[in-house]
């Protein structure tokens, strides 16, 4: 048995239209409507046929669903909600995409009073934006974490799980703040360092752009993918989950620090004991699945 | 007609033993030998054929080369060239693939006195060591920087340039100088940032280790890679290019305490104008064939 029938889409981004994708293939008895508050976002929508129908507003989308699901930027999920409360069936299940759970769980729960909120992270995602870069088997293999809030209706919360397996997640639930720390360190800020290093690199005089992007084969151009994410969501990110990123960062940099003295005195054998301990992490990452096992990433080597 | 007839490796790492494959394909007639000071990798070298010899000693390697190249860490570098400073024909071609280039002809130089030292770095590889990581395309649409001495023999330059263009890399030309502070942004710092995020996550007290690789596809797991990359070879990098790589890290710290600023007094603006400038470095490298252009990497989603 489906958890959901009738599914609603608020938000046509990668995350957006590869849930449309994905239930396509793996639920094609559900009904699917989607939302964008871009018109070219719904006309390419409707033009790749992702959704039964597309709305011209957001209540106009929710009206039937029992599960709608909010793939907008963190910082746009309170307004949002505000848009499709009155159109909110009584029985309908409330989620989302979002990379910051207690502030989403905080605006949903002030614009949708006694509505079911079940707020969800699918930890996947590319470098791409918008409708068409989705697919259908982005969430294979990745993890989701469903934080319910406290007291939360469990039978909901086995709908949202079970939604989430049949797109090829495992799910695993958590805590809104801790699941907000765990990404900080995991997510958040290696973001805002790639962001970091790649403007630092843009912004040298006597490198030139030109050279840093000959010679990026030299590691940088491992941290370019994701400074290319869509600056929107990012800029959400973090300012919504400003303490955790502020610690991490801190953390960090006292590390850094600490790497720059042993460089700067010469300090070979804290700095080779630092290399030989990072390599098993990524041995942990690859045992498990999260990461391509081939070297480079399983980058083409012609 | 072949720049050079008979090619001495020494060090059969990752970059040796590529480089060893690669001239049995592009140049075949070539005669090929290899010594590595570890008797292990020795054995390895020869199972895989990869040389016509491999020598027990670095001067019985070189005795009759018109090409040595020396693939050991660059530290390392004096010492090896010391080793075969006896053997050395006069009319051989000393290089290296070192990724500092003043330090490393200092060494040789001082080392080798008199012999033609045409220093090279192959800005490529993977984060895999030793013999068996090797592979033949390594080097194909990568650049190859050569930094001659002043008043290098220009033949010489040629030759080691048309060796490497065989190989199927672009030859760059650049003083050694330059060279050291265009791969300290684009190659030294950031193995130097990718070895402290996976210290930091790995150290959290509250974050488990299994949490850090589960959500890893947050964009961690990106870091990853090239913090698993061999320790000796990038003690060695860091400690040689110490005065570049510690200029880059402070103007690297002061851009990343702005954007710590920004992030606590909540200015989305700056962060949303910083994280759209970094999208146009990604474009360029794409468009100029130094990453892959799929998504992810071109990473495998099922």
């Amino acid at each position: 048995m489906l958890p959901f029938a009738r599914i609603t889409i608020i938000g046509i981004g990668l995350i957006g239209s590869s849930i449309a994708r994905a239930v396509r293939v793996e639920m094609p008895t559900v009904r699917l409507t989607g939302y964008d508050a871009d018109p070219e976002v719904r006309g390419i929508a409707d033009r790749l046929q992702l959704f039964d129908d597309v709305t011209d507003t957001a209540g106009a989308a929710v009206i039937d669903a029992d599960l709608v699901i909010l793939c907008v930027p963190v910082g746009a999920m309170g307004a949002v909600a505000a848009e499709i409360a009155a159109d909110l069936p009584a029985d309908a299940v409330v989620s989302d995409v979002g990379s910051c759970k207690e502030e989403v769980l905080r605006a949903l729960t002030e614009a949708l009073p006694g509505a079911t909120i079940i707020p969800a992270h699918p930890v996947a995602g590319t470098e791409r934006s918008g409708p068409e870069a989705g697919f259908a088997t982005l969430f294979h293999k990745r993890w989701c974490i469903i934080t319910p809030p406290e007291g939360a209706d469990a039978l909901a919360v086995e709908r949202v799980s079970e939604f989430w397996r049949r797109l090829g997640a495992e799910v695993e639930l958590m805590e809104p703040g801790h699941h907000d720390r765990v990404l900080a360190i995991t997510s958040h800020l290696p973001h805002l360092i790639a962001y970091t290093i790649v403007g630092t690199a843009s912004d040298m005089e006597e490198v030139t752009r030109s050279e840093v992007i000959k010679y990026s084969a030299g590691g940088f151009r491992d941290f370019t993918r994701i400074a290319a994410s869509d600056p929107t969501m990012w800029r959400d990110v973090f300012l919504s989950n400003r303490e955790a990123v502020l610690d991490m960062l801190q953390r960090f940099s006292e590390d850094l620090s600490a790497l720059q003295r042993a460089i700067r005195w010469g300090k070979g054998d804290e700095l080779f004991e630092l290399f030989t301990k990072t390599r098993a992490i990524r041995r942990g990452i690859i045992e498990q699945g999260q990461d391509d096992p081939a070297p480079d990433f399983g980058r083409t080597h012609d």
